[in-house]
């Protein structure tokens, strides 16, 4: 890859995606191929002062071993030790950085009760270090970097090291990685995601509708005192500016729990441990998935409907223009990161309480009570298209077009 | 490598080296560049219907990076939850297999002082788990396989491939790994250790004088109760046979703290901190060790015998003949595993209780009383000649040859 964009990428990670402070612990979680970008960000955190940099090492190769030779009983546990970093660096707001390059059909083949026990028992053990970084308590920041088997899923064709290439190429592109600052060019691009958040936050929607030529026709009450997000956003406390996730496009807000009625079609492929599901539609009747039906792995996203509390209701709506960046790339990245920031998206689980006025410090009880939904899980599903329309209703039953033909109308 | 030869290898760690035990608990302390070879174990081990397999991973590079930019006060503590990992599985009696691969010079030219710190946060937080290691209250083996880094190293002239290829033919051959079943092989190179062993556990010697002509001349006490020990070994309680090194050609038992006088010639490298100490001479009165000189690295040699309690006196006296497989391969591998298995070797500091009878549950104050040094460090460093003469003298004054030119008499 060109290294001096790989320079200004690790610089936008480390200064404006986690924003990392003075002596603020970092912890990155990386997948052992990609030690060497680890490397690279933590000789960046460690020169802009940060405390000490942990890394947790994600193993795909390992877990699958682990998957399909171990005995039934080691799926039901989860290592203290795990959740002891995770907690504790938490608690301690140290920032995180998640690091994204995992093959979309790693797990392919392996049980997926095994997966499904193990995820919830990981769930469980996470909770408070999921919920916190939910809740914006510490910078958190989602990338990617090219690995072999996920280049080499986007471009079959080609080789492994032209893949790679290709593939950084248009990390960089759809990253704002380009000659100048970029810190700059994100602080435009920030600019430009806040006029039209400040616009739907204005309008305080009660309704959007969605629909398209494909079948698509949702409506989805949003849930009251949602707050439209997107681009940066801000630790809760210490009000740390921060970019969740590098690229990003989405604007974002919190549905009301009950409040979704209709169909809607996907259209790209959802990656569910360690599999691809692929078109596929989902019916709600008021807030609840009523039906679901799907080409390829229709099991498996009956499973995610039903696999713990809430992932049968909507967390989260966004909205990405058809002609963002990573869309024009037209590329199916296989890697959620990617494409919901080239598609208008749901989220089935959990949404972000940060979406929501007057959520902090609420139980779970009072969130589902408020209308927000809670889950130990968060699944994006991609429903954009070029043909997507998307209508806003007012409170007083004014009608005003948000998206026509996939595209902001303002 | 050779793929056949590779698999006999797996075979024969798993089997006889750790000796897994059904259900039991393995964890694997491997480099982030050997992942590979952890994987194969892994399915090894799950195939002997292992419990959980854990891997601990070790970056040689993230953690010269830390020493080299991270502010000072991070090498002043250890992570808890390593802590609590290790310790835990050490409490639930997980095998431990370490695989050793780093390149000899990783950290030249990384600060001293860091390094020894870190080192001690280490070792005081680690003190249980090294306890029972070395007091053999679980399985535990170390190995190596080869890295890019560390076989070049060793063989400077060839290509980073056919160093690598060449390694890995030393690796099998000093680990009797060839067309023969390698469990039967290491079946008969115990047996022939263990006639040498109770050779010499018969003559229960008082002393043994070392001679060469480098100029060592170094009367070293034999601690009463001492046992001398090779091969495989057994746990303390479940008396599970295992072999805590592989390769191994050593006999080894305690000297008696206070009882080692005279001088002696180092004749391979001790590497050290991520450095390489050559060339070196020790001086020993009443046990304490009150002169050391060293042609290349003096100071780190000088930290060595100064950086904590007991490290200024001998914890091991091992026996290797010169014409050992690993002796005969003619190589300095720059890897205390290989290298103390080619050469006679003292070490600084700890002992093991394993080899002095009448140890178990006694405290570090007890172990002193008997004569039985105690540290937190415990490093070999290598003696052993194509000259070297030794003699045991018995309690009734007796003397016994029991090397002469560097190999066994018996």
């Amino acid at each position: 890859m060109n290294h001096k964009l790989l320079e200004k990428y690790v610089e936008l990670i480390i200064r404006k995606g986690i924003n990392i402070q003075p002596k603020q612990q970092l912890l990155i979680i990386c997948p052992i191929e990609c030690a060497w970008f680890a490397h690279e960000l933590m000789k960046a955190a460690y020169s802009a002062e940060s405390g000490e940099v942990f890394i947790r090492w994600i193993d795909d190769e390992g877990e699958r071993i682990r998957y399909i030779h171990a005995p039934d009983y080691v799926f039901t546990s989860y290592p203290e030790w795990n959740k002891l970093m995770m907690n504790k660096l938490c608690k301690e707001k140290a920032a995180v950085i998640s690091i994204l390059s995992t093959d979309p059909s790693a797990l392919q083949g392996v049980s997926q009760e095994r997966i499904q026990q193990d995820m919830q028992s990981a769930q469980i053990a996470l909770q408070y270090y999921r919920d916190s970084l939910m809740s914006n308590r510490t910078q958190w920041c989602v990338l990617s970097i090219p690995s072999p088997s996920w280049a080499q899923k986007i471009f079959p064709n080609l080789e492994v090291d032209k893949a790679m290439e290709k593939l950084w190429e248009k990390i960089f592109l759809t990253s704002h990685i380009d000659r100048n600052d970029p810190i700059n060019n994100w602080n435009i691009h920030i600019k430009e995601l806040e006029v039209r958040l400040n616009i739907l936050n204005k309008y305080n929607f009660k309704e959007l509708i969605f629909e398209n030529s494909l079948g698509t026709k949702l409506t989805l009450e949003l849930v009251k005192g949602h707050i439209w997000t997107g681009g940066s956003e801000r630790t809760l406390e210490d009000k740390i500016e921060f970019i969740a996730n590098i690229p990003t496009e989405e604007i974002f807000t919190t549905p009301k729990r009950d409040g979704v009625n209709g169909v809607v079609y996907a259209t790209k492929p959802l990656i569910y441990m360690g599999d691809i599901i692929e078109d596929f539609v989902i019916e709600f009747d008021r807030g609840k998935v009523i039906n679901v039906s799907a080409r390829k792995n229709q099991k498996l996203l009956e499973k995610l409907v039903s696999s713990t509390f809430g992932t049968n209701f909507l967390g989260e709506v966004a909205l990405v223009p058809y002609d963002s960046p990573v869309s024009k790339s037209e590329i199916i990245f296989y890697n959620s990161l990617y494409d919901e920031n080239a598609s208008c998206h749901l989220a089935l689980g959990k949404a972000y309480p940060s979406t929501v006025k007057g959520t902090e410090g609420k139980s779970e009880e009072e969130l589902l009570k408020m209308g927000v939904n809670c889950s130990m899980e968060h699944e994006d599903f991609m429903i954009g298209s070029d043909d997507m329309n998307i209508t806003g209703i007012m409170y007083n039953g004014k009608k005003i077009p948000i998206f026509i033909n996939g595209n902001f109308v303002f």
